[in-house]
This record gives structure tokens, C-alpha cells and sequence, in this order.
């Protein structure tokens, strides 16, 4: 028994995450095709546009998928009525406080999970009565918390205190890393990076390009004073670098950081000015796949490696 | 086959940390004892002192143990001569540049180890010659390097380019996070924190409580201007911290670290001003135990973890 595969009837405990300006319909609708769970990621939508990547959705898969938001969106009651409109079946909160929502979503039948960084704010999701936590650790791209917790120690400590599914993030790019993941407790597993990366996504080329190009000290966890972000270090970032040896206050970084630069990175390909965000298991990937390929790989290299254990015993 | 156990002529793949002020005879001995491999860490010693400990493990244990060597030691070649003299048969080495006395130590027989937090350092281990390698993740206690690459990301990157065996380090602490390391790519593990807890640890009884009461978000990677260190937030860590916002340069980061804070925290048990040097994995340490005690809960945890995942299936 798999309880984040029954949750949401699908094939593959995968999630794929729903990442501003690369999930849009066409990622969600092929990763749902091919066996995980597909999200959109709404944070980058003005409702209509929303609104319009369900729809697409609809048509182009009759599997289960679901949409990702931001709480901190500031239309977010915009999206959650086009939510119930579409008559979605599965929500996954972060970035924000899920107390508000979660009853409203439930209340329409909708499962609901949410994001956390760290174990408060797991006990926290549990008792508001999400159904499963998405477990994030320091290594994951994009928006994160500020502990500084790694996956590895991250997971048991939840575990350990936490009887709903658990799916792990942060780090997680291959079938030996969704067996580490579920070692250390977790039930299913969401993936961002490797996603971000495929063709599929509707990132800018040059960003995926940027992904693929990655090494292993190519990424950091900043801006933690505003909200930290794990990005791609780039020349926007070394202006956030110098600032902060210039000993920048808040409210300087948040002028410098301005608006839209995720856009400007990730969708329109700017490699220069744009906020490149993206998790440090970019160092592993090394070439721009199809979902259908990705998740071939993902499930074989689970596989393979649980076959390699076996051979070992203590 | 393991080549681990191999390497070493041990029964588990499970070595304890080379750790200044925890790691003396006693600890050494008893996980050698275990079936693992203990290692003396000579950083904290002076050459009469560490050849004090090799003679009393010697007498404690005729299983294989080895000697932690931190690189940048002052006396590092008296610490040579004392292991060449005992004919200690294992050097972990750490903390600096293992061009230098790699071929010295392996000319009289002397496996060689060296600890590294990059792939990058893993390449010039490897072309130098050592016999295996300890990769170290950012949640790991104590010394570490600067690029903040977690265990989970670090250890697969490593593993695509590496043929000599891993020990993988950081947020290790159970039998789960054995076999997520082992899924990784890893062949053992290196375990500091929870070795440092135990009762045959040399560490004073209050730094072992402050392991056993440290929750997820109580230890920082700091001082990364000088030599980064992961360790317990006290007050002294509040001066850091206070520094750090007034801009302080490294020298004066140096000053206010000043001499002996290792020892004043570890081996003296001063929680205030003392330099508590742990892993990330100290949250999940809740009870100091024995050495025993502590190797059963690993290798019985792993075969649980192992059968319980043998239920699943992709």
C-alpha cells in the first residue's frame, strides 16, 4: 500500500512541482499522462490565465492532476473560485499560512496538501487538517524556508512525529534518490528541477540551457531576510551578493530585487537580469528530456538500485 | 561484496567520526568493538597524547581502528611519525590539502582516507591516490566547506564520477539514513553527532545534553570567511551573529573566535561560551546511550527500512 498513490490515484508517487512560469498545462498534463501527478503551478497566472491552463488540462489528459498556489498570491480568491469553478480535485498550498484556506477547499471535496520547510509548520499543516505534507528540505529550488534543514534530516525528524503521507522535496532528481527519500519515510516524492528542464516545460530555452550547464556550487539559498530563494548564481545575483557585503538593508534588497525578474529569468530567458531559481540537484542534470523519458528514468533507477540493495545485507 | 568492509576488515560499513575532544580510545575502541570502525581524532591532541590513546586502544580492541588527522594540525608531522611508529593501519585525513602526505602514509601500508564537501576535492583525492573517500554534506557538524551541498545532492554527483568507494557523511544518524545513503551511491557512512552523544564519548556531559535537547533549526553553518564550522546556536553564536550584522571582517571574526573554544565547549561543558561543534542530525538524538546500543539501532534500523521498502514497488 501506497497512501500518496491512493490519495490521488495515480500510477507513480511522483509530483511534479508547481513551479512559476514552467508549469503550465502542457508539464502537468504530461506528467499525469505518464503516471505521476501533474500540477500547474498558478503563482505566475492572473486568473483568467488560470483559469484558461485548467482547461487545456482537461483536454489533454483524463488523469488526475491538480494546481499549486502561492498563498501569498495576492488574488488568491480569485484563483481559489476558479478552482472550485473547474471543480479541480487536488490543491497543494505553500508559501504562506494554511489555517484560512484549507477548510474552504476541503469543504468542496478537494484534497489538499501543503508545503512546509521545517516540523512547526508541519504540526501546524496537520492540524488544520491537510491530507499529506509536501516535506521541503534547504537544497530544493525556488521559494524555501530559512532553517537551513536538509532533506535527509529533514524527513525522519517529520516522520517521526507525523502520521499523515509525507512526500519529500528538495534535492530528488532520480530513482536513487526517490529511494533514499522513501528510507528516510516518505510516501511519494516531488520534483521540481528535473522537471523545470524538460521539454515540456514552458521555461525559457536559455533557461534550461542554464539548468543543464549547472555544477554543484552553481546555486544558493538568498534573499533570506525578504523570502529566501534558492536561484542559479548569475550577475543578478552577484549585484544581491555585493549589496549584502555593502551590508544592504532589507528594504535596499528589496528595491534592488524589483519585480517580475522570475519572469524575466525563467520565461523570458535573461540570464543576466532574471531570477534563475532553481534546487542544487541542477548539478545532476546533464541534458533536456521529455516527461515520458524523465519518468522512465525515474522509476528504472528506483528499480535498479532497490535490486542493488537487495544484494547487500548488514 | 562491499569494499568497504573490505577495505577495512570490518563486519558493518559504519565508521564514527574522528571527532576533537569525543573521540578518544574509549569511543574509538568500543564501535571498533561493535563491528565499525572507530576512529581516534588526533586534532584535539598533542602528539604524546595521541600516542597515549593508540597504545590504550590497541589494549581495548584487537578489531581494525583507524586516526582522524585534521590537515592544517600545526604538528601534523609529529602526528605522522606517532601513527608510522604504532603502526596504525587506517588514516582518515581532513581539513586541508591531501597532496602532501598521501604516498608517505600509504609507502609504509597505511590505507588512506580523505573527507571532502565537493566533487571537485573528491577528483584531487581520488588522483592522489587515497583508498576511498568520506563525502561530506552541508548538514554535517563541525568543519565543513563552503559550497553548502547537501548529502542527498552531493553524494550521486560524486558516485557518476567516482570508481573509488564512498563514505557518505552528513545527517546520518539512523538505519534509514544508511540505507538512503546507501541508495545514493554510497558504500558506508561516516556518523559523527550521534557517536559524539554516546557514553563512551569524551565530550562533557553538558555538551552531550545539548545534543540530546536540540531541536530541527538549533545548529548554523557559520565563520565561512575563516574556516566554516556547523554548531549548536549559543551564546557565543549570538556574538557571531551580532558581529556578523555590524559587518565585522574576518580578522575580526578571528578575534572574537579566539583559542580553545572547542575545547572550552566540548570537553569542558561550556554551553556559553564554548565552540559546540555538531551535525544538523542532533535533532534527532534524543537520549545519550551506549556505543552498543547505538550500532544495534543502526543496523537493525536499516534491515527494517530495507524489508519495509522490499513491499513496495514502482
Amino acid at each position: 500500500m501506497n497512501r500518496v498513490k491512493e490519495l490521488f490515484g495515480i500510477k507513480y508517487p511522483i509530483i511534479q512541482g508547481g513551479m512559476l512560469w514552467c508549469s503550465g498545462w502542457r508539464l502537468a498534463s504530461a506528467v499525469s499522462n505518464a503516471g505521476g501527478l501533474g500540477l500547474i503551478g498558478s503563482a505566475s497566472m492572473y486568473p483568467d490565465v488560470l483559469d484558461e491552463h485548467i482547461t487545456k488540462c482537461k483536454k489533454a489528459t483524463d488523469k488526475p492532476f491538480g494546481v499549486n498556489m502561492a498563498l501569498l498570491y495576492p488574488k488568491i480568491e480569485e484563483h481559489i473560485d476558479v478552482i472550485i469553478k473547474q471543480e479541480v480535485k487536488i490543491v497543494f498550498t505553500s508559501a504562506g499560512n494554511p489555517a484560512k484556506y484549507t477548510s474552504v477547499l476541503k469543504e468542496k471535496g478537494i484534497k489538499v496538501v501543503h508545503v512546509v520547510p521545517n516540523l512547526r509548520f508541519a504540526e501546524k499543516a496537520v492540524n488544520v487538517g491537510v491530507d499529506a505534507i509536501v516535506v521541503e528540505g534547504f537544497e530544493a529550488g525556488g521559494h524555501n524556508g530559512k532553517d537551513e534543514i536538509t532533506t535527509i534530516c529533514l524527513i525522519p525528524l517529520v516522520k517521526k512525529e507525523i502520521n499523515i503521507p509525507i512526500i519529500a522535496a528538495g534535492g530528488i532528481g532520480s530513482g536513487e534518490a526517490i529511494l533514499a527519500a522513501f528510507a528516510l519515510g516518505a510516501e511519494g516524492v516531488q520534483i521540481g528541477s528535473r522537471f523545470a528542464a524538460s521539454k515540456e516545460s514552458s521555461a525559457h530555452i536559455n533557461f534550461k540551457k542554464a539548468i543543464v550547464n549547472a555544477v554543484e556550487n552553481d546555486t544558493i539559498l538568498t534573499l533570506k531576510e525578504l523570502a529566501p530563494v534558492r536561484l542559479l548564481k548569475n550577475p543578478f545575483y552577484t549585484k544581491i551578493f555585493d549589496a549584502y557585503k555593502k551590508g544592504a538593508t532589507p528594504e535596499e534588497l528589496k528595491i534592488l530585487l524589483g519585480r517580475g525578474r522570475a519572469k524575466k529569468g525563467i520565461f523570458e530567458g535573461d540570464l543576466i537580469e532574471g531570477e534563475l531559481e532553481i534546487g542544487q540537484v541542477s548539478a545532476q542534470i546533464n541534458e533536456i528530456k521529455s516527461v515520458q523519458e524523465i519518468m522512465e528514468e525515474l522509476t528504472e533507477g528506483f528499480k535498479r538500485v532497490k535490486n542493488n540493495l537487495n544484494n547487500f545485507d548488514f
